[in-house]
């Protein structure tokens, strides 16, 4: 039956991609030539039974409108053909529309169609089907087809298609920046080993009994053995592997646009990130627009979208931002301080301040069970847009929030917020007693915000633990973001569309270890904040070292923007001896974990230069620059949280024939 | 002792990189400017006590010279420092040499050296050792590492360094001009899942019980749902793995510049790959220049070599000859016939010919076994260099040849070599008989190539059983490229530094099953001669499927040069009912086997266009343009035979936390 069915396509005409007429190229189109074109057959208005008229779809070159007009069988030709199927053309050119693009590129000679053309319309002279769109897929606008259906998604969906094709431009721009700067692409394995880095590993068994790859979380020691082997610039987009549990947004291959540079300090490699992305506004804004659709923001490409209304719409879109530089370079300590986590949203118009100095002990004990003189710390959140009374509509927004708190903050940590009320005793403060009260206002220095309080207003209060900062916020810094997002969602604050760009330095080198990260295995009871390679910030932080290891900061950067961090990256251990003292000494490390790493040592002892590089996460760059939280929008063919392709249905069953390949002595499991 | 060694290291100051003045700009270097340079101390000439000369090597810029002139403490300082350690210079310019290069591009603000800076002399300041080069590592002209010191050979060898650097230019170039034609680049994933391509891939076992990924041996079938997902132009730099008995040259994984283009004909995929290609000559000219040492010729840039003998040699290298195109396409059939292999070296100047017309069957009796009327086959050689004696000469060259045959050619295959010579009866061809003698001078159609015989042109004859061909060459085809090459090694013939491009098509869809490669699984007795995917080539190909399959041609293209297969492409079955009769009514897969490309079936089924597309074997094209036999010489960190990179001994011991993660029911072998 199979060969029946197929032999019946042959006949209809479907099999005929072997003797397609040769495809027009630009020079061909001009008014009255005849031109063969392939594309989908994307819409059809039917005038009268003599007059059809259809669009075919060509991505990447005008909008095409052809017309049945020169003889009443075309008509039936075109309305034979079912929607979105793909089909050859043959017509005759009628009309011509050209637009003058600053940017247009000379036509190659193997481009289909002239760059300034934007709309060709067309007498039919002959169609031909060459595949058939089937019945069974109903296609309404803003359509959502499930994962398994990705292809119909990147077909039929805008924002998913043109994020994948700003992806590619921004990746070709950031590499053409990297070449012109001296940086040269050198590829590296992704079938490496097992090394104790810091994540889980994906392993690739062998036929060698015993012996497996491992997939690389990164090119991390590849390129540092490369700035031993007199590389001065190396950049590669690598894919990286991690065997995470998924949380939100993470996948467990990426990209990573990876760099690194010999005879650099972190402060060469910021210069060099920074002037990387700053060139991307530009990039972006020749190609594309910013448009919005069902609340969605999402780019456009200004031309050749084959679609004459989406032009229209890029071209009345918005153009990115530029990025003001240079980025703001904060202290780990600085930003916890401030902001309450360590990758700050600088949008948000409203800081944290410690308050504990002028709160009574009574409302301290109010709002936490902390001993210890815990700190306290507030922020004042002053609408910026309100309907109506004020205290009424924060008071809604106050229980909103608060039923919506982010997960993990629920119990031990949830705020204690006032609305500002000057119809209420002591305008609604009066927990913090007439001293507290008066104190808030005082305007003392860190106190600036709370001045000037107005009806709507609402401080959030939060108490701590009374030690250093530890980890990636506290709970009032991710209270803060949610009080932003709750208040740009429900109108209260204005959308804002900026980047807000930042370095965040000096972090700690350790962090006490944890349950979720396997860290470098050593017994020191502390692992590598990043990894074991990050350079002591200072003399002072070598010091440290032997002294008081968990105070030692590392010459480490992330860069933020907007609350996301894309990418970190330090100044490297240069010296070998130093290198295996961390190992060894401070994190205590086995003897077989140093040996993991010995081609590293030796890399780092033959001479090797300092070295200082950065690691950007290119998948959520993408994202950030189009506006999506998800790096499943930017991707072709993401996985779930579970890690599975539906697309195609992967992981598939290991079958018992693999089973035996790579570990001879296994035998099926009796069934029992 | 660790912490002292460091702390040792720490007061000697080569843990300084966290103070190093911030380097010099492009826009410092101005004479008589004071300028910081971090580089590799490369050279020392000690002139006197107090005058001492040398050389800072940077990457990417000029030849740099530092003097101890103003103090004779300083050159106290230059001798103190081991050579090839990386140092921090402070100097004053005393010299600036410029050459203007037609393609400098300006300096970016990033730049640190003016890009038309050839030569800087340097009054010495002040110079730091950054970290030191080691005693034990011996340094002598062209010295070859162990692979194990793979960072130490790509430091110190000129022509690996090159070439890493001619494999970052071309892989920029091409990505720029796949852009200029409207291809956009799209990531897919390397976590794929196992299916019966044809070659056995590498597992990725998972957390979830009896799940794995398997890596991509190619971005096939992703690529091909992005053509149903009316993607008009794909490309990606795809990373490919195949778990094969590693034969000479290939590698476990392997990048491919990956490509595929909807609505499109093998002819329209050859043009565009076509038009790639035959760009690069300009763009390597542009950077590099041939040159040869130690009889290797391998690239060297034109300038910013830090370096200047290497920038004078350069200068006088040899530039890439362009291409000729179009490319000849000629038919698997045609290849064979004439030059006995499926990747033919255009540059060899003579070809086979069939010659049992002529031959008496005493003749064919006496060279061959094999009965059924044989088919006998001849090519000539003729040396165009000579010294001495031709026919001893010749005679010499026989032996040596026959005494080095291909592997796999010596047993029933030996070829038997006649040299003309004049002083002998029948100028040494009396075996053939008079008639035989005579008719293979007549001139006659075919066999002109043996006409007006010289002393010391060599025949080369051989016999090959009476049937069609198969595979990718006959036993005289090899015979024919041992000829060629070692007449060049031998001087015999000139070298050809030329690149004879070639398209080979027509290639038979399917192949009788072997032992080598695991096919598609089905129970037919063969397999897809690429994979199941190719398109019969005409409608009587499609019509050669139901009646005699191992004829029908598919619409497959490689591209070859001089001998090297650089990659295959093909247009595509875009059908859902023809591929699925492919799979399981032609090639007879299993339920399962089909199942397993339900992903596929289904994106071709919604209306999928027709498509065609190419893979670029990426290192060999790196290679070939680089005048190398081996990939390993532009990979980085290449693997072994074994599949080994001793650089950092991967693949490790899988570990038993390992084994019980990702197979919980494993349990260690009891030792016995």
């Amino acid at each position: 039956p199979g060969g029946k069915k197929y032999l019946n396509c042959v006949r209809n005409g479907q099999n005929t991609a072997n003797r397609l007429p040769p495809e027009s190229k630009a020079a061909d189109f001009v008014e009255g030539n005849r031109v063969n074109i392939r594309g989908f057959l994307s819409k059809r208005r039917v005038q009268n039974a003599e007059l059809v008229f259809a669009n075919i779809l060509v991505t990447n070159g005008p909008n095409i409108q052809v017309t049945s007009a020169s003889s009443q069988s075309y008509s039936q030709a075109l309305r034979s053909i079912r929607l979105h199927s793909p089909v050859a053309v043959t017509g005759t050119i009628t009309r011509l529309d050209k637009e003058d693009f600053k940017a247009a590129k000379p036509d190659s000679p193997l481009s289909r169609f002239p760059s300034n053309v934007v709309n060709v319309e067309l007498d039919l002279v002959t169609i031909k089907p060459l595949n058939v769109f089937p019945k069974d897929i109903i296609l309404s606008r803003d359509v959502e087809f499930p994962a398994s259906s990705r292809h119909l998604q990147i077909r039929f969906s805008n924002p998913l298609r043109s994020r994948l094709a700003a992806r590619a431009r921004i990746g070709l721009e950031l590499r053409n920046s990297l070449d012109k700067v001296g940086f040269t692409e050198v590829e590296t394995p992704i079938l490496f080993k097992s090394t104790p880095e810091g994540a889980r590993e994906f392993i690739v068994p062998t036929r060698s009994r015993n012996l497996a790859y491992a997939l690389p979380q990164s090119p991390q020691q590849y390129k540092q053995i490369l700035m031993s082997a007199g590389i001065r610039g190396y950049y590669q987009f690598a894919r990286c592997f991690r065997d995470e549990d998924l949380r939100a947004d993470r996948q467990p291959e990426f990209t990573q646009l990876d760099l690194e540079m010999s005879f650099a300090t972190g402060q060469d490699v910021m210069d060099a990130v920074e002037s990387l992305v700053t060139e991307l506004p530009a990039s972006l804004n020749a190609e594309f627009r910013l448009v919005e659709s069902r609340g969605e923001i999402h780019p456009l490409p200004l031309r050749n979208s084959g679609n004459s209304q989406e032009r229209r719409d890029a071209q009345s879109g918005l153009a990115w931002p530029s990025f003001a530089a240079p980025f703001p370079r904060l202290t780990y300590q600085e930003v916890m301080t401030r902001f309450g986590i360590d990758k700050p949203d600088l949008r948000i118009p409203f800081e944290i301040r410690r308050v504990d100095q002028i709160l009574p002990a009574e409302f301290v004990s109010m709002i936490t069970n902390l001993k210890d003189q815990p700190i306290v710390e507030a922020f004042r959140f002053r609408p910026e847009t309100r309907n109506g009374n004020a205290v009424e509509s924060s008071t809604t927004f106050v229980k909103k929030l608060i039923n919506n708190l982010p997960l993990g903050i629920r119990c031990h940590n949830v705020p204690t917020p006032i609305v500002f009320n000057t119809s209420k005793p002591m305008c609604g403060l009066s927990s913090l007693g007439f001293e507290g009260f008066e104190a808030l206002q005082s305007c003392a220095p860190g106190l600036e915000d709370f001045q000037d309080l107005e009806n709507g207003d609402i401080i959030f209060f939060l108490a701590r633990e009374n030690k250093p900062f530890q980890g990636g916020s506290t709970a009032l810094g991710m209270i803060r973001t949610a009080v932003y997002r709750e208040a740009v969602s429900m109108g209260l604050l204005p959308r804002n569309l900026d980047f807000k760009f930042l370095w965040v330095v000096d972090f700690p080198m350790f962090m006490p270890n944890n349950d979720e990260d396997p860290g470098q295995g050593g017994s020191a009871g502390f692992s590598a904040t990043h990894h074991p390679f990050t350079a002591p910030l200072t003399d002072k932080d070598v010091e440290l070292l032997t002294t008081d290891p968990l105070k030692a900061r590392g010459d480490h950067y992330d860069l933020v923007v907007n609350g996301v961090e894309l990418g970190g990256g330090s100044r490297r251990i240069h010296l070998a001896v130093l290198q295996e003292y961390v190992m060894r000494d401070i994190l205590r490390m086995t003897d077989t974990g140093v040996e993991q790493f010995s081609h590293l040592l030796e890399a780092l002892r033959v001479g090797c230069p300092p070295h200082a590089g950065f690691a950007l996460g290119f998948d959520r760059l993408v994202a950030v620059l189009t506006h999506t939280e998800s790096v499943r929008d930017v991707i072709a063919f993401p996985k779930s949280m579970k890690g599975k392709d539906l697309m195609v249905n992967s992981p598939g069953e290991i079958t018992e024939e693999q089973m035996r390949t790579y570990f001879p002595g296994w035998r099926p499991p009796t069934s029992s």
